[in-house]
């Protein structure tokens, strides 16, 4: 049998499972207090849901077949889709705007390199029926409250933002036609990776004159609103531009996240997708590619033939994230915790272990007990490796005698005798049980 | 675009994912409870994974493919050949027992009735490396605290158990011989649904006289351990298996589920894969498939060219659980809740309302107040809709004049003026944030 999963596929072991967890925990719990509520949808969807929104060059990435019924399908390569066809099959009866998140395990197969996966999981954001900037700055809010709540502060990681209509009408003012306008963004897309003079190259090559190129190349410096405005904001399409741009910056500083938030004209994205803010969250070092990425798309909901609805959204995968946060110290230990273990000096004493065990787990402690007969000593060590705070130790002569058990402290050792019953009468009384009848209290709420 | 899931398929919207989330809940925090850690695997993997342990003629149920790699792959129909690859993999740096679970949804391609789906979500829990019927009882008293958990009692649901051992022994008692069990087990796995006369004729078809066939259909009527003492105890075989199933339910009962535990000799489940005691979960009323099911497999990691170790576990899908949990009323309500729902009179207003909601949020409270103009009598219906439990109304001239505002409950209408600054520093102070100094809090922990 093979020991190993498919190539960029992973396993996810106790350890990596609970730091996993670790992150779906905090991303639903700040999805929460924004108010988003969840969902899911199939794994498994119809092919042409995605060719539709792509096209057919989208299938090379795609973990796609026939299933048995002659149907064309495909493991979801992103959430957009469905997501947008079950907004589309309710988009009446929803409460606007729709709030919305989601954590899919997403599949690309893509030529391997080293270290891409073909499965990831990504958190889903998006508002669904909010054209104004307000919609836009409680996204970004929200992404950010994300990062914070894994320790991350504005000295790790920067938002970088832009806005599709500022730079249209920025180019539109230093002359780029409509024309030129898919290379100019193509342009600015690569201004950080490619060299000054082969994008200038690019630009004359798309008929733009060499004013007009360095004018292009120069937006990728320009910084602050203010900056614009300085040298641009006569044009009045610009102005208005720059006008939302600085009632947006507005509501980030009101909801607490300016201080992370830099404008960055660089910022791209897909061109065919989004039609105003965009952003992307990177590490403040450079060390690791971008976090998050996301912004408006108010056209594509109804392109996909779906809801005539303005939309925002962002994506935030578990790898990057997990890298960062191990990188930064801010994965927590996965190391297993438990309660209590219950030790027994002989086999015969197992019962009052079991029914011990039973009424401490029902008062919402975990615990274990040996299910075979082992000396204490072994016991004591299988407790400390399954990450147990204390061991309660069942000895007979005590135990028949006064009713008395060893509690012992597995972190620094102490002990102390107690009296079994009176002990687990405290336990009940603590967790808000029935008090000192020593009856099991009613199972705890979950 | 198809405004539908492939059929078969599940969308999740918020509601029905609160159900799931509810069930998955109740899932996790009982198996900590029993010190159980969850993993998980990918949900592609290589066929032959499923061809080796259940032949080829599994293939006809899958949604297997050739992916872009050439390799043989299907979406898991189970997890078990998954669980078996893992724990090989690291077999002798795994502390024993394992005690582990997971959550993964299934995926089998079925000639569709109605309302069978073509994938579901089924938690597994096994325990690898204990023999003793010690660990049968841990493994059958974590899925009764389960259906705990969920409010179920004893007097909904009953767990069947009988033993593969103990059964054999009665079998080869009455004079069955060894080519004969097969074909015996089939008829007691059939004794619930097929007639009387049909079973006898299988019975009799498979070379058994009529006797040990009449004898083979009693083992079905016969529900204690002390009628099968009585009538069959004088065999050793049989007083052997007898002995240890007695020591099972002993365990059981120092567990506190032997209340709604029943022998049966009549479940048998796969005739190939179990090796001891099994047990299926029904609901008392008859009216669902079974709610789990589960047993002993000490040879399958090693058939499945893993590790050889004894071994156990159940699943228990979300499905079946979910309608008997709605049948039976248990399914909380999944309505939308919302601490604060911040209302303003004017959009100037917006200001202090976001900076309000980001200090709420960051104190842990679930906030949303309106991303567009609206009269607040449509506002405060938003609100309600939301699910807020409270209004924070923002007035100008409250605001503006002696910084207050109205906290207007939505249960039950009340409202009251009050300071908001000061307000805010009391749920600081409430949260344990830093007192009264107004600055937000440090980020919680998760």
């Amino acid at each position: 049998m093979s020991a190993k999963p498919l190539p960029g596929f992973r396993d996810f072991y106790p350890t990596e499972l609970a730091e996993r967890a670790h992150i779906m925990r905090v991303w639903r719990e700040v999805a929460r207090r924004y108010a988003f509520v969840e969902y899911d949808g199939p794994p498994l969807e119809p092919l042409d849901l995605y060719t539709r929104k792509s096209g057919e060059e989208i299938v090379g990435q795609l973990y796609n077949f026939t299933d048995k019924g002659d149907r064309q399908v495909s493991l979801r390569p992103e959430m957009t889709p469905t997501f947008a066809r079950m907004v589309a099959a309710r988009a009446n009866a929803l409460r606007k705007p729709v709030r919305w998140f989601s954590i899919p395990q997403l599949f690309r197969y893509e030529r391997q390199q080293k270290g891409r996966l073909r499965e990831h999981f990504q958190l889903n954001v998006d508002i669904v029926g909010e054209a104004d900037v307000t919609a836009d700055a409680e996204l970004l809010a929200v992404a950010i409250d994300m990062l914070r709540g894994f320790g991350l502060t504005q000295h790790d990681v920067r938002a970088r933002v832009s806005d599709r209509r500022l730079l249209s009408a920025l180019l539109a003012r230093v002359g780029v036609t409509e024309e030129q306008m898919p290379a100019a963004y193509a342009v600015i897309d690569k201004v950080e990776r490619d060299p000054r003079d082969v994008l200038l190259e690019r630009l004359t090559q798309a008929d733009m004159t060499a004013d007009v190129a360095e004018q292009v190349l120069g937006f990728a410096r320009l910084a602050t609103v203010e900056e614009l405005r300085a040298s641009h904001g006569d044009d009045p399409r610009v102005a208005e531009q720059l006008d939302r741009f600085a009632r947006y910056t507005a509501h980030l500083n009101a909801l607490g996240v300016a201080d992370w938030v830099v404008l960055d004209l660089t910022i791209v994205r897909g061109l065919a997708y989004y039609t105003g803010i965009v952003f992307e969250l990177f590490d403040l070092r450079g060390e690791f590619r971008a976090i998050c990425g996301g912004g408006r798309y108010d056209t594509l909901l109804n392109a996909l033939g779906g809801a005539d609805l303005p939309a925002l959204g962002f994506g935030m995968g578990d790898v990057v994230l997990g890298e960062l946060l191990k990188a930064r110290g801010l994965m927590p230990s996965s190391d297993p915790v438990l309660d209590y273990w219950i030790a027994v000096e002989d086999q015969d004493l197992l019962p009052v272990a079991q029914s011990t065990a039973s009424l401490l787990r029902r008062l919402g402690h975990s615990v274990e007990y040996p299910l075979r007969e082992q000396a204490l000593t072994k016991q004591l060590k299988a407790a400390v490796s399954a990450g147990a705070r204390e061991a309660v130790i069942l000895r007979r002569d005590a135990l028949a005698g006064r009713g008395e058990v060893v509690l012992r402290s597995l972190t620094d050792g102490h002990e102390e005798s107690l009296e079994l019953g009176r002990w687990l009468e405290e336990r009940i009384a603590a967790a808000g049980g029935p008090g000192t009848n020593g009856a099991p209290p009613t199972p705890p709420v979950f």
